[in-house]
């Protein structure tokens, strides 16, 4: 696609050197992980398809849009309320923030401890190698952890920025911040983008978000079956795709792989045999290309039927409620949805440890996959408790600390390999 | 010492063996460090005496004071309100963070990756070497970085805890969830010790707080003399110290040195001559014993005349308001102090960026030392920021990254003389 795109990568700034280097890396890399695999659905030629063309149709679609008057809003966490993004007739956009690129000049402004998600945003930037980034109109941080909260302060020098502050409770007072800071994120989208957000539009906007999450959960129900008809490295792309793909679109063609998905599940037959150990995923998000411990995991005799991250059912657990035709019920409906998120930067969080019981236990687990970044406070800390929460219920638990690099995946391996020989 | 606490030690559940090791330790340390300084004040006695029974006898007034009705209230941060602790006729105790203790026991539960000072606390209570926090009857944590937040979390499960949410933004909503936090530990505190906080114990506290402050702020408008009157190290341990001591005896002590320091200056006396560079620290705590860096600095031809920390002026700078009488009007008085201190923990922080400065051009320093601990996000992500800021005043700064460990100790000596050379 190089050729077609070029000019406008050329008009975003872009490193073209760089960009055709990642770009050709990024394909054999896809081809090794995602084309290799057996019995796949012919629902997932439209993701290979939208993965194909992350950085081209997907990036021409945004300037389309920039050019009749859409603002693109860039975000990195699921706590940015997108129904507000789309009333305001916008764009929201997940940044890239899953390869290690960049990495030695990200280190220049940030200290070398700092997870590789964070390093890789700051990266993509300074090495000019994101056109999301490139054709944002405003990018959305906010306050979930130390290390983005302060990266952002330096960020916004290269960047326009909106932080959003969360809180780290859930008591009265902390919704009443949460609160505070939509409002003030509602009237700072409604100033970029020139557009009011009404009663009318907002309504719509939770609809058009709820039938993605609801897309996803029904993706998430299928997969359930025994054997899975689906592998855990393409559900993990799905959900990284729902974070850049235009939601109407994306949300009809989920259901459309869904139904093929039906019809496997009625039919018995799944990718792989039955008696595969089933693992979940429990942790950090993946950003898109972040594929490696999937990879590693689904190459050594396992199968992945969860993933318990903000890229995967965090995201998609909770609907926003939909009988509000007030402004003022709509904004506490969206309020409520998103302050019962269970990420790690909150204390104290039972409901995480409760989430992922339930799911271990829904999903018929032989075992759970804890992975974090390294640097990761939050969920490398919380990963004790997550432990000894499946240890009561005798499921077995191997935690993983990594980076973006590849130079630990033969040890990844080995571990791997042991752990699903151990749950058999 | 030994002979005399050891029934006490015993009856707190220390491990008797392991701290006497740990005592006979920090003693030679202690002596290397500190007693072989030439031309010392006098008005230090009183603080070796106070060192070298803070496992000793201020740990037996602590159980003297707990035999006569009085609670015992453990702190790591000064973002709690010791004033509310004073007003209930209880007492705040600094607990053990600052020696590489325990540090194995610690990684059982918390990630490697975890902060020196955090892997301390843990370590201390873990190995039972912290004769304060057993004689805690509540110890109180905030929500200030990632690392303790999700740390008290575990924390919990050793001792008795009330965790404060602090807030990560300075503007309206921040105070009212802070001013919430100070109400809810207000109440915390009058059920635990079972005495009401009035507007009288109050104001009596916050003026005792404040005197503690003041005379501080004295030490460091007396230390500015060139050349300065008093070591780097000297006025680190006095800040360490005011955590740990009575506050009306340690307030009255440090006067008296501060008479002293007077007639030093007047005759122009110095401990190091003219011509030394001047330098000052900046960033994380140094709890008692974390003298490394300090003994470095001043062993490589160069004299520390400031403290940009929570150990140090970050403590002190600001005094509460005296002239409410009220409770409303005492606790707003509380709630404006504590929200103006410029912790890294804040986004933005701007403030501290401008206290860093304006520091080091009142004390007429050469240099800066930047000390972060490792793995600390907030300190060694706004490291830049503190560059940055220097670099526009023509300010060398030196940034550090360490941990408790003796083993960097040559290196950070190369580093440090090496500065100290540059900015002759």
């Amino acid at each position: 696609m190089n050729e077609k795109y070029e000019k406008m990568w050329e008009d975003l700034g872009l490193d073209i050197s760089a960009h055709d280097g990642l770009l050709k890396v990024l394909g054999q890399f896809y081809g090794d992980i995602y084309l290799s695999q057996d019995k796949r659905l012919k629902g997932m030629e439209y993701l290979d398809f939208v993965l194909s063309e992350v950085h081209g149709l997907r990036i021409k679609e945004l300037q389309d849009a920039r050019a009749a008057g859409k603002k693109i809003i860039g975000t990195f966490c699921m706590f940015v309320p997108e129904e507000l993004i789309c009333a305001a007739n916008s764009t929201a956009v997940g940044l890239c923030a899953g390869a290690e690129i960049g990495k030695e000049a990200a280190e220049k402004i940030l200290p070398r401890n700092t997870c590789a998600l964070i390093k890789s945003f700051v990266g993509f930037k300074l090495a000019k190698l994101c056109p999301y980034v490139e054709s944002c109109d405003l990018v959305i941080g906010e306050t979930t952890c130390d290390g983005k909260k302060k990266a952002y302060e330096i960020f916004q020098e290269y960047v326009p920025m909106h932080i959003m502050e969360l809180p780290q409770m859930k008591g009265a007072c902390d919704r009443d911040l949460y609160m505070t800071e939509v409002l003030k994120f509602k009237a700072k989208i409604e100033e970029v983008s020139g557009h009011d957000i009404t009663a009318d539009n907002l309504k719509e906007a939770i609809k058009l978000i709820n039938n993605r999450r609801k897309a996803l959960q029904r993706l998430n129900q299928l997969r359930k079956a025994i054997p899975t008809p689906i592998s855990g490295r393409d559900v993990l792309l799905i959900n990284q795709i729902s974070f850049y793909d235009d939601p109407w679109r994306f949300t009809a063609k989920i259901n459309e792989l869904c139904d093929e998905l039906e019809k496997r599940v009625q039919a018995g037959e799944g990718i792989v045999e039955n008696d595969i150990p089933r693992l979940m995923m429990s942790g950090c998000p993946m950003a898109v290309p972040n594929w490696k411990l999937p990879y590693v995991v689904e190459s050594s005799g396992a199968v992945i039927v969860g993933e318990e991250s903000c890229i995967g059912t965090r995201n998609t657990r909770d609907l926003v409620d939909e009988t509000g035709e007030t402004m003022e019920k709509m904004i506490n409906a969206l309020v409520d949805r998103y302050m019962r998120i269970d990420c790690a930067c909150f204390t104290p969080n039972p409901e995480r440890l409760e989430h992922i019981v339930e799911m271990a236990k829904d999903l018929k687990v032989n075992g759970v996959i804890h992975y974090a970044l390294q640097f990761c406070h939050p969920y490398t800390i919380e990963a004790y408790k997550v432990e000894k929460a499946l240890e009561q219920e005798n499921i077995p638990l191997l935690r993983i600390e990594t980076d973006y690099s590849m130079e630990d995946i033969e040890q990844l391996k080995t571990r791997v390999e042991a752990f699903v020989e151990m749950v058999k």
